[in-house]
């Protein structure tokens, strides 16, 4: 394990750096150009020593962690490297990587990187060492990166209790404008179009059923992030968007021409490829079933459902309680395994009184 | 109350209109054409009397609720129409709404309807008579429409527990095209995007990360049920998709720019409209605080984190376990309404030894 890091950044994600690192036994150094920053991160006991300086943390580091905003990574990294001894490696944990990657300028003591946290905003008050465990972190070394520095990397993370990916920084990117950029434009752009829109007088945002509101959860997603990250990948989003409205045109043809047999094929490959989705997080999706209970909204509903599932060892694979509303209460959605299993759940539930709706989650 | 209902169509949707009549107090016959799907209505309860035709269960209804997949809906009207007698109210269930009142050529006894459950395919085994609680039932009356017809299926559909909305029928085919033709489109079309692309040997689809899997939820839902309604409501849906084209134009256009301003107003935009949506569920969005908490995979988890927060009389306004994988468990969000109750909250899980992270569902 790395006996030194140096942490350069100490908002939410540099911080749980820190508390992570220090779980396995490392000695933390901490430096943030915003001193309330990093007396956030002292008092939550996230580094070990404040630095006054970004070479005081540097100094004896065999990691250094540059954990800054998107929009300052290149020069904060270039710094660092520039700061840093021989026997430094340094990483970032940025969400695009071509960019920063180029500004590193072929230092073979520089390797980029990217925890799969979910891009959240706040200072290291709510710092976590958990907030790496079972998360992807992409690392993108290059042709002349050296292999030592790659190593230590590597296992640092793995340490963390991350899983590391290697890829190519311009792959990388290409791969997070497909399944996070594009999916965060996407979600900004359906929710401003159906809160532009009135439809004799009524409200479509009002009138939104789960599906809108399911697409919807990152939209509005922390501007002073955000927008940062949608113009360092704008090459790669934009490509994205275009296929995307290829794809669109493609579908207003099939339904100009009421091709019912292109919509029944789109919407089978869609099923499969959800399939293939889930397959990482679960053994059998295919066996997957979906219970939908109604509940009333008050206290105590969800821990004697969960202590009843519990006492008969029903192994729930998904859990939601969506709200509707005070008066109205909420859908809990329930994913079990096997069939068998979720009659045996529905007994239970109907057994308490609710009404349960049960279906694959996956269509044949 | 409605003494006696006849039910046309017998599968999930019907049966549980009939479930929930029952628990009114109403007298209920079903038909089916299906043989099958009627023994498993009357298998689940949900019909006093299996009619052996249509005209045996139309007999003395005051209300026929015709519960036909969307494809068949015109025919089944104007045949129940014409099959029943002057008292007879006649109302349907389907999801899209001009196709079927224009074919109910104005008859006075004629209302649409829609339940907004989330479309299910199941048949009437898992029928549930709480199927309706809570939901918007739109009724689409139109000038011809007898006023005494209107305020029976008005009355009616709010003793099954939903909350009826009336719209013109157009009005309501635009509405839903907004609200979930669009996203169930959109859906389908990300992660067909996504799973036909590879990037350099890595499967875009193995690299999603929360906001593709939450974006796709709907993504390959039933063919049977969707390309009937894709089709039906065609033209309002491409529309839909039209001005979706031009919004993503827009937004390509800012990216080529680097127009940082474009973007924050964008984002903040899509921010008031997500709380706009989130204001008819939640008394105070704006109040509303995530945290996430990292959870191993092992049974009794939910059941000791729902019990504790429910000792503490923490009210929880969602909750939501999301599972990644056997091996590195899940994490659990939770909403709750207020900072002080947040920090509560994190602060007895934390002391339960999980790592939480907080922050506010919407950015400021």
């Amino acid at each position: 394990m790395v006996e030194r890091v140096a942490i350069v950044g100490t908002g939410l994600i540099g911080a749980s750096v820190g508390l992570a690192a220090k779980r396995c036994g490392a000695e933390v150094a901490g430096f943030d150009p915003d001193p309330v920053a990093l007396a956030a991160a002292v008092a939550r006991g996230a580094v070990d020593e404040s630095a006054g300086s970004l070479g005081e943390a540097l100094a004896g580091a065999e990691v250094a962690v540059v954990a800054a905003p998107v929009a300052q990574l290149a020069v904060q990294v270039r710094t660092v490297l520039a700061e840093s001894g021989e026997g430094c490696t340094v990483t970032d944990v940025g969400s695009t990587k071509a960019a920063v990657c180029a500004a590193a300028g072929g230092s073979p003591r520089f390797v980029g990187g990217h925890p799969v946290t979910g891009s959240e905003a706040r200072g290291a008050a709510h710092a976590t060492a958990e907030l790496f465990d079972g998360a992807t972190w992409f690392l993108t070394p290059q042709a002349e990166t050296d292999a030592r520095s790659y190593r230590l990397v590597h296992g640092f993370v793995g340490e963390l209790g991350a899983t590391p990916v290697a890829v190519d920084p311009k792959a990388h990117d290409r791969l997070v404008a497909m399944t996070s950029h594009l999916p965060h434009a996407l979600a900004n752009l359906i929710v401003n179009q159906a809160g532009a829109a009135r439809v004799e007088g009524h409200d479509p945002l009002a009138a939104a059923g789960g599906s809108l509101r399911d697409m919807t959860r990152v939209a509005g997603a922390n501007p002073r992030i955000w927008v940062d990250i949608f113009l360092d990948n704008a090459e790669e989003l934009r490509a994205a968007l275009v296929e995307h409205r290829r794809r669109l045109e493609q579908l207003e043809e099939a339904l100009a021409g009421g091709d019912a047999g292109y919509l029944a094929r789109w919407i089978a490959e869609a099923s499969q490829n959800r399939r293939r989705m889930l397959d990482r997080a679960y053994d059998d999706p295919g066996a997957l079933q979906r219970l939908r209970v109604h509940v009333p909204d008050r206290p105590g509903v969800l821990a004697g459902i969960t202590q009843a599932l519990g006492a008969e060892r029903i192994n729930i694979e998904d859990f939601e309680l969506q709200h509707f509303s005070p008066e109205r209460g909420g859908v809990l959605t329930i994913l079990v395994a096997g069939e068998s299993e979720a009659e045996r759940a529905a007994a239970l539930l109907e057994a308490q009184g609710y009404g349960v709706v049960i279906g694959p989650v996956l269509a044949e």
